[in-house]
């Protein structure tokens, strides 16, 4: 497969502690990436933590989005709930008002909504579900998703502007879908850079049965996403920094 | 004291109820008044609860503010916590922008703010927590509190718009501040009657200490307060828009 | 099939309730019972409704059970949520315990354990879920579930003492598993009756499919589940006494 | 004065983390201590880190206590709030029982009681708090609490076994108080050592007002508390063992 043939950015979760309980090394992350998804306080994230989240996201130039999860703080969001849409809608829709409020308080705009963890999961696996979450964000603003799964396919169905993700720190089944636990596992650096490199050098990637992906990220923006809960983010993301510099110069 | 010479509104805190756990009678009360208190999911609500109280607000026309409380579903927001200024701002904002979520998509305007329970009550004995709370007030949107407290003071100097409030099911202490109490206790609807028409008609009441309070109004608009889980609200919530009607009909 | 042969007891779910959120009408319901599962914190009930539940149970010498569920209080553990073994173990292990306190402080002994709303229905669904749960009970305490199921099963596999359980104000599906609703909808009287009486009288019921169900409680002592958050539980558990009654005089 | 003339011992507080966030080094500190204060899900921990904390207790043979917290874990328990004593019985009455099911599924006796953060701070403040909170302990279990407060004097008028407590990394204020913040400071070593040490060799302290505060244990056991949540801990527990080592060697 042909390389990305435009600029990419990177995407971290951020603002994910709670109280007392830091997550992770958000200020030492933030220097080093364009896109932040904002824990809203259903998974992690509170009121507290939002407002300085959204305050360094300012003063580091970072595009600031909405990161609403289940309401599963004990399981970090990353527990499948079974909800129905009613419901899914109005969480989604709380979240996002809720960091919309520390956004307009700083002069920031809402650049994009990206669901949190095994909810991201679901609506991959269940075009109901995927629905009932993208009916709950405000109009023009767009999502972050999955290309090639029903993130795409619902987003281009509801009108919805859609950036293509890809997995830094995740590896994929061989339906393109994610395998998400629930407390991340150590990568080397070097796996780090292969897994990286490959999508963003070769559009495709080894799925976790060994078999060769495509992954076809189309005319979308492109955002690659890392965690900052892994164990090693800073250095899986300043990686994930060079590779893509590397990449946005030639080919942005 | 002469009677209040304008328009009286009657507001009501509504969509308290938490998944299961129902609240007040919120279908039968949203008919008989004007304003409505959304809990905002801290002492009360979730979104599924507030998503289906703006709708009733919109069906009703009735005006919709934001009813943001403290972090203790368990105590109804009633027991008092020590927060700092900080935390008491961004867990406003929360609320509030959670809320506005719900009426954008509904197309309602933020009506107003009124802090729930035990934290309002703290807000006219603490200057520094009324600030802090009022911080969080998005920018020309009014606040109801309690004339003659730090609730009016402190309005007036942030240049906030009030709303002078009176309460139909509450008693006052001798200063002009609410006797607040984790469950509400039955009145009659005699006592009522008279608590709200001495209110209306004389701008006083008898306080607990057996006092007669003047409440000065002023200039400032003015709403009724009543509370859908005090025992008998549909009752109390009746009565008080008969003797409101009435004194609307001879001052409006 | 043949009248159960044995005396019945009546069991209904108790202290749901949370904080200032009332669930059933426990105090006209316990004088109507026999045994009361007892919410433990998760799904509904709180240290407060526990401490005077258990009270309430003594006073009128009622038999105390635990009434683990999941944690998640919006849904009144009725919505399923994907949890590990460990977890399951846990959380059932931490809810027992907090219940014995209260029974301790009383001099009241553990009567039983019986899973709560859809925990209770992973259960028979899934032999590892009911095993991890199991795992929870103290030594020798008996568990309350649903014969012919996985409880059943289970219980006998790892020892532990079973009492088989009816559904009162449940519908059955046609393999003779609960029909589980998030919220409970209201059933008339004579519905009501012949759903219990069929059971304790033929030892079979009509499923919602319309097929007649054999229900074979065995030598297993035999508990009839009431729900207090069902609309009329009142109406429907003192039907469900007489019907009892009725068949403790002629078979117990 | 002269020194403490008794063996001491260290008691640190673990088990804080929930879910997926973590708090202290617990596995780094469990072989440097003595006593353990298991957190009971309110102010931190959850059922399975319970389980964790409980198994490594037995594992490194270290004594488990109950350490239960109020219900704020987003403040971690570190938030003063108004609550009625029969709420402070029943909510440490539920954490305890909740850490003893995980203590009998491991055949563990409770070795103590020691309530967190600011309701400890609260017990040594108003004496009918910290009657409730000991009304809660089960009959025979000893408390830990601050000598020469009400802690002691409010144990020793209800007969429960009293452990006089020393605090290697909190500064006292002149009453012999602890001084609580939601956040801990970084301490140097030398102060750390200073700190302790003018405890166990001289049953004094330098309070933060800069007064000489005398410490008498009588004849209670003596345990010294250090933090988990304190940065620096594993240095400030390994210092605090040398000490008290070295002060075991002399005097027990």
């Amino acid at each position: 497969m042909p390389p990305i043939k435009k600029k990419i950015h990177i995407n971290v979760d951020l603002g994910e502690a709670f109280g007392n309980f830091k997550c992770g090394p958000d200020e030492e992350l933030i220097p080093l990436i364009d896109h932040a998804n904002i824990a809203c306080g259903f998974h992690g994230g509170d009121p507290m933590v939002m407002q300085e989240t959204v305050r360094a996201c300012k003063k580091h130039g970072i595009a600031a989005g909405a990161h609403p999860g289940l309401p599963d703080l004990q399981g970090f969001g990353r527990r499948e709930m079974k909800m129905s849409p009613e419901e899914l809608t109005a969480l989604t829709r709380y979240q996002i008002g809720a960091l919309q409020a520390f956004l307009d308080a700083e002069g920031l705009p809402l650049h994009h909504v990206k669901p949190h963890g095994i909810l991201y999961g679901m609506m991959y696996k269940d075009k109901e579900t995927c629905r009932a979450v993208y009916a709950a964000v405000p109009k023009g603003v767009p999502v972050f998703g999955l290309p090639g799964t029903l993130h795409e396919e619902v987003a281009n169905e509801m009108g919805i502007p859609f950036f293509a993700e890809l997995y830094g720190d995740v590896k994929y089944n061989n339906e393109g879908q994610l395998v998400i636990d629930r407390k991340k596992k150590p990568w080397t650096a070097e796996e780090t850079k292969k897994h990286i490199s490959s999508q963003v050098d070769d559009s495709s990637v080894t799925a976790v049965s060994g078999e060769e992906l495509k992954i076809d990220t189309k005319d979308y923006p492109v955002t690659l996403c890392c965690h900052s809960d892994s164990p090693g983010a800073v250095q899986i993301v300043t990686a994930a920094r060079e590779i893509v510099d590397g990449h946005n110069k030639r080919h942005a």
